[in-house]
Order: C-alpha cells, then sequence, then structure tokens
C-alpha cells in the first residue's frame, strides 16, 4: 500500500462530500437549498393574529451583496415578552441589553424584536454595548413615530439580538440606516415570515419556520403559535441555545409567559446539541399579544396554562428539531434517550455527554455501529451516580418501526448483528438508547437530538471568518 | 456560484489531505513513520538497567497479518510498580485486574507489563475479565520459569494492558499463545525498546519513546528513565491518560513511586488532550527496579524524592507531548497557557474546555485567528469562579521568539495584524495564552497541550473498526 495514494474508503468518503450538499456561508440565505432539506421549509402556514415581520439587506459581511441580514419581528400592540439567555460568562452586548430592557419594563409593552445576522458584537467592549442600544432605539423610533409619540417612560421596546462573527464590532450606521426599510417591509403573510426567517440564517442550509394553531380549555378561540429560529454551530446546552423568537396571539401575562418559556426550553433547545460549544448570543424570546383574545392567562395554576405549557413545549422541542436537522455539516438526525436513571439531570447529562462525543459523532458519520464509543462516553459523565456498568444497556431503534436492535444488555455485550446494524445505520434518522438501571427501579428519563460531525463541519468551522 | 462544483478553497484544503499524511489504521505499526514526524522518533537512547522489553506478532486485528501486536517490558528483579488509571466508570477488565494485582501486592514484586493492541478488551463482560487474568497469568508463568518456581503467594506479577476497538472479545488463546515468544525475544538495546513501542500502537503514525539521565543529590550513582505511549484518540484527561510504561533503575520504594506518579500525571498526562473523549482503558504504570544501586528512597520528604519527582514529572509531560504530536489527524500543536486564576483547578478548566472547542480546533486547522472562540470557550467553562470577562485578556504566543500578538486586553478587543496573525497561525506550534484576571493579584497557572481538528480526525474515527 503506496503512502502517496489515498485510501479507496477515503476516496469514497470525499466523493460524497462533493456530491451531498456544498454549504458556502459567506451570506445568510445564500445558495439553493438542499434537496433533501425541501420537506422542512413549509409552504404555508397559520400565523398569530396581530404580529408583523419584515426585513432588509445590510451587508454586514462585506461579501453579502444580496441577500436580506436585518430581520423585524413586530406586534401591532405593546405586548407581554420572556426570554432566555445563554449562560456563557462572556455574554454578547444585545444579550446585556435585552435582559436589561426585558427587566426595567417586566416584560410588558415589548413592540419588536430586531435581529442582524453576519456579527454576533460579542466580546466588543463598551462600544458593542452601545451599538446594540442603537439598534433598539432606531427599532424604538420606528414604533413611536406609528403610535404618534407614545413613551412610558420605561425605556426600550425592543429586543435586540446579533449572530455571526464573535470579536468585531458592527458595521452600526449601515445596520441603523436600514431598520426603517426593514420596518416598511412588514407584513403578516406566509413569505413575510419565510422571508424573516431566512434573514436571520448564517451557516443555515434552510430557513427555520414552524406556525400551528391550538385551543385553550376556557375559550372557544382558535390561538396560534409561529416561531422562527437559526442554527447552525456552536450549540450546545446550559443556555438557551441560538436565535429563536416565538410570536403567539394567545393572552398571556408576563410573569407566567417567561416560566412557561424557561420549563419549555430545558426540554428543547437545551436537550439539543451540534458541537458541544455554548454560544455568547443564545437568546430565545417569546411575544404573547393576546390578539386572538380569551381569557388572559396570568396564573401559572390555571388550566389554560397547563395546556398552554403543554403546546409551547411541544413547538419549542419541533423547532429546536430543525436546528439540529441543520447542524453545520450534518449528515445523520440522532435522538439519545436515556431511561431508567434515578434523576432527570442524570438522564440529561449522560445524553448530553453522549450527544457531544467526537468519537460517537464521527462514528456514526462513518455508519459505523461502534457502540463501545457510547458506553465510554456514558461512562464519564460527569457528575452522575446513575451509571452502574453492570446493569447498563444500550440499543439502537429504528425509524422503520421495526425492533431494536441489541447491543448490550445489563453489562453483557450481545453478539450484534453487523448487516441488520449497518443497514439500521444507513437511514438518516436512528434513535439511540441507553437504559441505566431498570433494576434499582429508577424511572428518570431524558432525550437529547444531535447529529454527526462530518468532513463538512470542518470544512465549514475551519474557513468561518473568510 | 453553482451548487454542483465545490467551493475553491475546499478543493485547496482536500488537495492539502491527499498530500499530507495518510494514515493507515488496519494494523499497528503499518506504514511508514510520515516526514514530517521522524524527528520524534529517537535513533538512539540510555536505557535504565535491569530492564528488557519484547514483542510478538499475534494478528489481534485479522487485517493484522505482519506487525508485532504484543508488548512486553520486564524487570530481571521484581520490583516496585505504580499505576494511574482511568476514571471512566466503564474500566476495561485490564484496568480493573491492574488495579487488582498492583492493590493485592501492594506495589511491589512486580515482574512485567504485558500490552496487546487491536482490542481494548473494555466492555467485554466477565469473560473479559477472564482474559485480561489468563494474559496475566501466562506472563507471570515464563518468569516464574526463570526464577525456578518463585512464588511468594500474592499471586500475579504482571501488569495487563489493552489498547483498541471497544466491546469486543479477545482473540484469547491466540494472544496466551505468542507470550512465550515475546518474552524469548526481550532484550535491552535500542532497536528492541522502540520495537516494543510500535508494537503498542493503534492510530498513532510514529512508535513513542524517550529514555533519558538523571542523578539524585544522596548519590554518585547515574540513574535512567525510559518510558514508551502511544495515543491518538479517545484522549481527554479526568485520568492518566492512554497507555503508557515508564520504567526507572532508581531505588524508589512502592509508597512514595506511587505519590510521584500521581503527581506528575496531573500535570502531563491529565493535561493534554485530543478529542475530549475519556478513555475505559487508560493507564500509566511506572516501574522502579533500583538496578544502578544507591540508597532507597522511601519517604516523600526526602531530597532524594523531590528530585526524583521533578525529573519524573518533566519526563511524564515530554512523553505526554509526544501523544498530543501524533493527535489523530493533528497538525497543529498547541499549548494553552491560562495565567492569574484564582486556583489551579480553574486555571485547568479553562484550558482543558478550549482544548476540547471543536470550534476552536477547527478555526486552528483552518489557521483563522477567530479569537472569539477561545473567548466563548472560556466563558462557558463550568464550576469556574474567576473569569471575569473585564478582565480578561487574549494573545498569540509565536513560537520564534517574537513578541506575542494581543487579542483582547481586559475585556476589550485590539486591532489585530491580521497579516501577523496569519503568518503565526502557519506556524505548527502555537501558544495560546489567557489571563484571568490580573487586578485581583491572582497568580495560578495551569498548562494545557491539544492539537486541531481536521479532515483527516472525522476519516479516521468514522472507518476505525473496519
Amino acid at each position: 500500500m503506496s503512502l502517496t495514494r489515498p485510501h479507496p474508503r477515503f476516496l469514497a468518503r470525499t466523493n460524497r462530500i462533493f456530491s451531498s450538499q456544498v454549504r458556502y456561508y459567506a451570506a445568510p440565505g445564500e445558495g439553493t437549498i438542499p434537496a433533501a432539506k425541501k420537506k422542512y421549509v413549509p409552504t404555508n402556514g397559520t400565523y398569530p393574529l396581530g404580529f408583523k415581520t419584515g426585513s432588509a439587506h445590510v451587508g454586514v459581511k462585506a461579501s453579502n451583496t444580496r441577500f436580506d441580514d436585518l430581520a423585524l419581528i413586530a406586534s401591532d400592540t405593546p405586548c407581554a415578552a420572556a426570554a432566555v439567555f445563554t449562560t456563557n460568562k462572556f455574554q454578547a452586548a444585545p444579550v446585556t441589553v435585552s435582559r436589561a430592557m426585558l427587566k426595567s419594563r417586566k416584560g410588558t409593552g415589548v413592540r419588536a424584536v430586531v435581529i442582524n445576522s453576519g456579527c454576533a458584537n460579542a466580546v466588543t467592549g463598551k462600544g458593542g454595548i452601545e451599538d446594540a442600544i442603537l439598534m433598539g432605539e432606531e427599532t424604538d423610533r420606528c414604533f413611536i413615530e406609528d403610535s404618534n409619540g407614545e413613551d412610558d417612560g420605561q425605556g426600550s421596546r425592543s429586543v435586540v439580538m446579533s449572530t455571526g462573527v464573535i470579536g468585531q464590532r458592527l458595521p452600526i450606521t449601515k445596520i441603523t440606516s436600514k431598520i426603517p426599510k426593514a420596518y416598511y417591509s412588514l407584513g403578516d403573510t406566509h413569505d413575510h415570515w419565510l422571508r424573516t426567517a431566512r434573514a436571520i440564517c448564517t451557516t443555515d442550509t434552510f430557513p427555520k419556520l414552524l406556525s400551528r394553531s391550538f385551543s385553550l380549555p376556557s375559550s372557544q378561540e382558535e390561538y396560534h403559535i409561529a416561531g422562527i429560529t437559526k442554527g447552525a454551530g456552536m450549540i450546545h446546552p446550559n443556555m438557551a441555545t441560538l436565535l429563536g423568537v416565538i410570536c403567539t396571539d394567545a393572552p398571556v401575562a408576563a410573569g407566567p409567559l417567561q416560566t412557561a418559556l424557561t420549563s419549555a426550553i430545558s426540554r428543547s433547545f437545551n436537550s439539543i446539541s451540534i458541537d458541544g460549544d455554548t454560544s455568547t448570543n443564545d437568546t430565545v424570546a417569546l411575544l404573547a399579544n393576546g390578539a386572538a383574545g380569551g381569557q388572559p392567562i396570568t396564573q401559572p395554576s390555571s388550566p389554560d396554562f397547563a395546556a398552554f405549557q403543554k403546546v409551547l413545549t411541544a413547538f419549542a422541542i419541533d423547532l429546536a428539531k430543525l436546528v439540529v436537522r441543520d447542524g453545520e455539516g450534518a449528515t445523520k438526525f440522532v435522538t439519545i434517550r436515556v431511561t431508567n436513571a434515578a434523576t432527570y439531570p442524570d438522564a440529561h447529562r449522560v445524553a448530553s455527554t453522549i450527544a457531544r462525543s467526537p468519537l460517537v459523532k464521527t462514528a456514526l458519520y462513518g455508519k459505523d455501529a461502534n457502540w463501545g464509543r457510547i458506553l465510554c462516553a456514558t461512562g464519564y459523565a460527569e457528575g452522575v451516580d446513575s451509571v452502574i456498568p453492570e446493569e447498563t444497556s444500550v440499543s439502537f431503534v429504528p425509524t422503520d418501526g421495526s425492533d431494536e436492535l441489541k447491543l448490550l444488555v445489563r453489562g453483557e455485550p450481545e453478539q450484534v448483528d453487523e448487516a441488520r446494524a449497518a443497514k439500521i445505520l444507513e437511514a438518516e434518522d436512528l434513535e439511540i438508547n441507553v437504559s441505566l438501571s431498570e433494576k434499582r427501579g429508577y424511572t428518570e428519563e431524558a432525550v437529547f437530538w444531535t447529529c454527526d460531525f462530518s468532513h463538512e463541519y470542518v470544512t465549514i468551522n475551519g474557513d468561518y471568518r473568510t
């Protein structure tokens, strides 16, 4: 075997990279949506009343000469708002500014969310804070105008978000000069929502938009919820991952709105991992304007709140899954279910550790049933008490409804049907099931969603700033 | 820009993969050592008295028809031994068996270390434990014979190690039948040591062997220390990383030997990361036979112990660095120095978090001065109190002796000379310096060594079992 010629399998792999989707990331929304991802982009929707969305082209990245990179989501009337932010100690300027804004006005009277892609305004010092404040003020100005100078004296009414490269200042004058343009483009059609979803993309290959209707026990009204989000790298929990904006026309007061969002995020955006990196900018905001009418939800103890919580959590999970579906370089969508743990944090911690193991993720990419790496990750999960080697079981659950494939049963390896394992790993979707301890009567369970680790991830992230 | 043709930069990158070292990993030691790595393989050495090494071909992996994959390191006389093992909860059978052996004989009377590559004997249930015991017993038998049936009634005298794929049983009969062959090949020349270093390799591209001489305050003797180790993936601290065997002819008793090894490992093998995965098998053993004579070291309080500790730690650091130098797919050798922390664990934790961030590692591979990702990782290091954003500074320290390049100074980004940054990143070696808080008078420092994350890492680990 000569060293100057590549291994045949390596050539085959490389050919696959060339023929699979190639991701251009010079500008958000650039390029065509890969054929395999088109099914995740809705062609219509049912959107919350009293919300409008718009976008404009700024060219935050100089290389972006065509695509909208400024997004605006607005409520027709001042509304309740809640948000969950990154736990990274280096909080980006828009995180600091938006958190202060929501605190100052106790989550009420909010009019808009303004978002730029292409530059994260993170680790930008005092100048960055001033830029984020300017973005909010310029947005406020549009709405002060349309409400005849209305000002309740509680400062900005705008949530500010930024996503893109860290450590560079925003081209703030370019951005603020285009905010009115985004404002004048506001509308409530499906196309408006989709265009706005696209404007917040960075390395995403498709815009992420979901909408649905729901009802509440106490009311005859039909309510709506819609949301946009973006990935596709620097994603791991301990935060509200990434950027997300969710709007509903249900009448939920600020207090219970924050309670519902915090709970929904823990089971959705905080249960996904692309690469184990926790960003400086991650923010998910939830706006509720009550435009569909009905009895306001003011107490977390009400049946309406319970129903809303259920709708919101399920919606946030589906939105978060879209992020995994478009993880940088992802060729697989993997559900990791850890069962029979002593506590939910134990189960969540083990699932999270498996989800971020580079060895597990490269094996999935290589369609290699190397379940020893799953075990290995289970064994080094930190601060977990319910891992007991001789009681641990691991299996693959195929998505075609056929029986699970047992790999390890209570600490003893199974004779694995490698042909069947290979077949299961051919599919894009896979569930990995890790049972920690049936014997001790542990019943806690956590679900995590992740993707594989491919050559393309390396290509994307070796070149991101250029 | 068409989606069917790859990006020019991507083509350039791919060409680089083809032209750089291609790693064949079907069998240990297979293939030629890459030209760039030859300088790390010594052509001679000075080895400890009274130790011999040998190897044999087993074919643990069926595809390995030629290369030695069984290694034996032996002391001419029963000697003191210490070891540090993985902290992974799924401890491989040889870890369990070797730990019990050392405990049972209190680190005394050890004769040999026997190691196979190609299969880790991990997560193999009760059968795996039996296999590891058999490997030790067959090794003991060789030495019982040469010492006329000497048996001190304390059981096995052999440390057992295995490395390779997880979850498969050893071909134990093939292995035990070749142990006598390894025994009869024992010798004390440089070639014996190098051949043994090669027999424990898996995805390593070069054998890792170091030796040196030293003296102790109380004695005129010249002492020697030599060691072998192997990588090259599933490497992250919280354990004794990987496999390593260190031998010395200094007279150190079992108690202080363990103390010295534990301390040396924390600053060496527990301060490196390839991929953040903590293996089930990691073991570093240290044997001391006193063959060079002199006053025995029996107390950690003696000046001889302090001198030996210093020699051992420096030696272990150099050995551990060789592992990073040969990290799977590595094109960079990166030193991460975290200074001005409140505590050593804080500094170590931040350095470790930076070292395992896929985004930092892919940026290094792409020679991209994306220092925002270094900050981001600093900010999500868990359980660290001394990260204060407005006091944090980051710089690149070039290896050519020129001035450091400041990127962030006390929370404010510098105007970075991108041309100089690019030039610094061209070199294989780089030091990243993160200062947490000068102002508060914090002085603790930790150093970590890591490599980048390349396309080749993905290729190697997508295909490992095949």
